[in-house]
């Protein structure tokens, strides 16, 4: 993992793995406009093609994004997102580990547990993150995001009040991914190491809480006491 | 814990056991000006009396706090609050765990391991706050809060910019608790199960970190997508 380590990560090339939910569109969306190659993986090659069509057709798209099977996806990025159902998460990561070396994954997944999704619940490594690293071992970084955002807030080109909240080992690799997060037009926050994944997956458990109790459609988290450029 | 499970729970004693640090220093002085009678509680009675004297000096106070030792603070507490370091969390428990039958217990514990307090370590119970039930059996009910606010931010009258995240088994106990805290000028929301109090305690070393790299003081968090009435 020399070049995670290093000061600078340059990425041009993002692949999103389960890139045809709505939160890999809305990612995507917002990395092209801001000049990214992004790749949309998908374990049926139609099924990437059809949401590059929707990608490209939201109002304001710019910016270039392809379809590829999932591990010609992983082997086309610089770095690797994957934004897929916390039931797929490990068969999928030992899939497209092979291609991940030397590499950055940035895990979204939020372990939630049908039907008490607003109670907290890790699966034995602690978090989804963590567990994504158990099964990486030394060949891949990975970095924890994106798990409070709401993929209405991202589809669209008003700001979004929800921060996010990035853990990984090394600071170089959170860094590389807040740089993403500052492009896609979103504020983000160094929360330290991979540990910490667990209070970021698991706010989302309480978020969704919120939302039931307090009848709101996407409520998210804001830090307080730091200075802000907006 | 038939009372706790009730509609309404009728508070009218507040006990802070480890009342004489900041945190409890600055709630004590909140409660004491919305009505509330508060009890500080030391394991030295002399102690308690010592910062009595100080929240009885502080700019604007009004209201009743008394010093007492810790076991006749909670005996004489319709509510405890416990604010002390991790170190004596399970200890001062024990101890008080006699006098805390049918009553609500708040719980600001942060189970924070030195050297690395920026990284999220829980006890083997899952968070300090479900410690505190474990120990307590039927006895209590432990609800979660006050984790992240600095006491900073407790001692004057400006408002408070961080929320105040609230965990607790029964809804009944968590609305008592929410009550308390618009009493006391804060905002609070219902994080739902005790089991979420990982997040919140989490949460804190989180903060600490944002605090060093950031160069803050007192950074917080605040719920974004809902209706505030501030």
């Amino acid at each position: 993992m020399a070049d995670i380590n290093e000061q600078s990560v340059k990425i041009k090339t993002i692949a999103i793995i389960g890139g045809t939910g709505k939160e890999g569109r809305g990612l995507a969306y917002r990395w092209c406009k801001a000049g990214y190659k992004v790749i949309i993986g998908s374990r049926q090659l139609e099924k990437a093609i059809a949401a590059v069509d929707e990608i490209r057709g939201l109002h304001g798209f710019q910016g270039e994004v392809h379809g590829m099977d999932n591990l010609e996806a992983v082997a086309a990025g610089d770095l690797i997102v994957i934004t897929i159902p916390y039931a797929a998460h490990r068969p999928m990561l030992e899939t497209i580990k092979p291609g991940l070396s030397g590499k950055i994954l940035v895990d979204v997944t939020v372990p939630l547990v049908p039907p008490k999704v607003t109670k907290v619940q890790m699966p034995p490594a602690g978090s989804a993150a963590l567990e994504a690293q158990e099964i990486m071992g030394d060949s891949a970084q990975v970095v924890s995001a994106f798990q409070n955002i709401s993929y209405e807030n991202l589809l669209h080109e008003e700001k979004v009040e929800c921060d996010i909240l990035v853990c990984g080992k090394t600071k170089a690799a959170r860094e590389a991914v807040l740089g993403l997060i500052k492009d896609a037009g979103l504020v983000g926050w160094d929360a330290g190491p991979l540990e910490n994944s667990v209070v970021v997956e698991g706010l989302t458990s309480i978020l969704i809480g919120i939302n039931k109790q307090y009848g709101v459609q996407s409520s998210g988290i804001k830090i307080t006491g730091v200075s802000r450029q907006d």
